[in-house]
């Protein structure tokens, strides 16, 4: 089976000219079938806050009304994922721009309103694995914003993480599939305070034990949750780490398998 | 040899939802292959006034300045681009939005500066005939904005218009292309007074008839030059006037051929 290796960055790095222009000429050295996929940042709300909009925030959660969700249609899938795209073919990688919608490529279901309405946010339902993987055939590498649509016309956003994992638990029909999560740490972390504390390796019975002695917690538990629900369904290995991790000598970064 | 339709529509349309769903329903019915190309119109302009980005004019042209290309480049190739692809979807229309930098469909060179500095405008060198006709035959339905890059990490904003022409050229190397080009009238009036002096069919011959006798003029000179360059360069024919000629029984618009 060949490989696909999906790599999600989030605002961290597209928010810095630097910060992005080094990812990408890592990312397009990395061989064999890619996939990337970013978030938006910090930029739509700066450009929803300029433009009047305000964020509405409701247990510290965004919420997407049909203002917003204009903003990160233009910021996320206009500004950001074209400017990478054009970095990305002057980097000689035949990248191509996507949302959910583009192809069809990502269904989703509007979440419905319980304690909280969170606007206009999906939750994956659908990845038409063959048609993306056309693209990847043709030659192409699908660059992926965090919009999705519903099938019926409506975009929505969703969480760049979660479209990471749904599109590498679709392509998994197809190929062994990866994930690199980069983010502002070296990895998992055994001692939160010493950032050179990097777990190289969680399968599921060190992943009980971090749990059991109250390692991993807050935001790592429900990125840890969604990794290893990917590689129950399907995914090969999902790796956590900053963008270093996409060169070839480093190992300083979390390995994570069944 | 296949045909392939490339439809062009203009700000008028996209600024109205109404007129816009009604036309994404002609779209949808068009039977055979076909890309659609639109431009972005008022809305960009609305949104650069409030992100307080004045429009830069000179001798009645707009400047693109490096904000107004982010303006272009969230309204065009968000908003406005991954909309119409949500939409087509609903219609079961498989739509791929592009700008030339996707699969380097559309490559341009910023405008040389002479009398005045139009910014960050790109004039078309190269079209990737072969990787749009990959997603053609993919069976997805191009959506390009009229935007496109130098191959060196820029983008450029180029006219919509050029777009179509400069796709269809570059297409008809391996399809039977025909343009539509949808705007505000019937077609190319005889009379421009009255809206239905439709000139049906304007061939070399005619075309030099009717510049003699001072017919066509203003705006519609350089369209139909450009409609001349595009058949002598392989455009098998081009018909203008409103959306209605994509209707089947609709024959009240022009028709242009050699």
């Amino acid at each position: 089976m060949e490989t696909l290796k999906i790599v999600k960055i989030g605002g961290n790095i597209i928010e810095d000219e630097t910060s992005l222009n080094v990812f990408l000429e890592l990312f397009s050295n990395v061989e064999g079938n890619k996939i990337l996929v970013h978030g938006g940042g910090r930029r739509a709300t700066s450009i929803a806050s300029k433009l009047g909009i305000e964020s509405k925030m409701v247990h510290g959660r965004r919420i997407t009304d049909a203002e917003t969700l204009e903003v990160i249609t233009m910021v996320y899938g206009g500004l950001v994922n074209k400017n990478i795209v054009a970095k990305l073919q002057a980097l000689n990688i035949n990248a191509i721009g996507l949302t959910g919608a583009d192809v069809n490529s990502i269904t989703s279901k509007k979440r419905p309103v319980k304690d909280v309405d969170f606007g206009f946010v999906g939750d994956v339902t659908q990845v038409a694995h063959e048609s993306i993987n056309k693209l990847i055939q043709g030659g192409f590498t699908p660059v992926f914003c965090a919009i999705t649509h519903d099938g019926a016309g409506q975009l929505l956003n969703t969480n760049a993480d979660t479209i990471a994992s749904q599109v590498a638990i679709g392509m998994s029909k197809l190929y062994e599939t990866s994930i690199y999560y980069c983010f502002e740490l070296n990895g998992v972390l055994e001692d939160f305070q010493d950032k050179n504390s990097v777990i190289k390796h969680i399968d599921t019975t060190r992943y009980k034990t971090l749990l059991e002695k109250g390692i991993i917690v807050d935001g790592m538990l429900p990125k840890l949750e969604n990794c290893f629900h990917a590689l129950h369904h399907g995914v090969h290995a999902i790796n956590m780490g900053n963008t270093a991790m996409l060169t070839k000598t480093n190992d300083n970064f979390t390995k994570i398998t069944l």
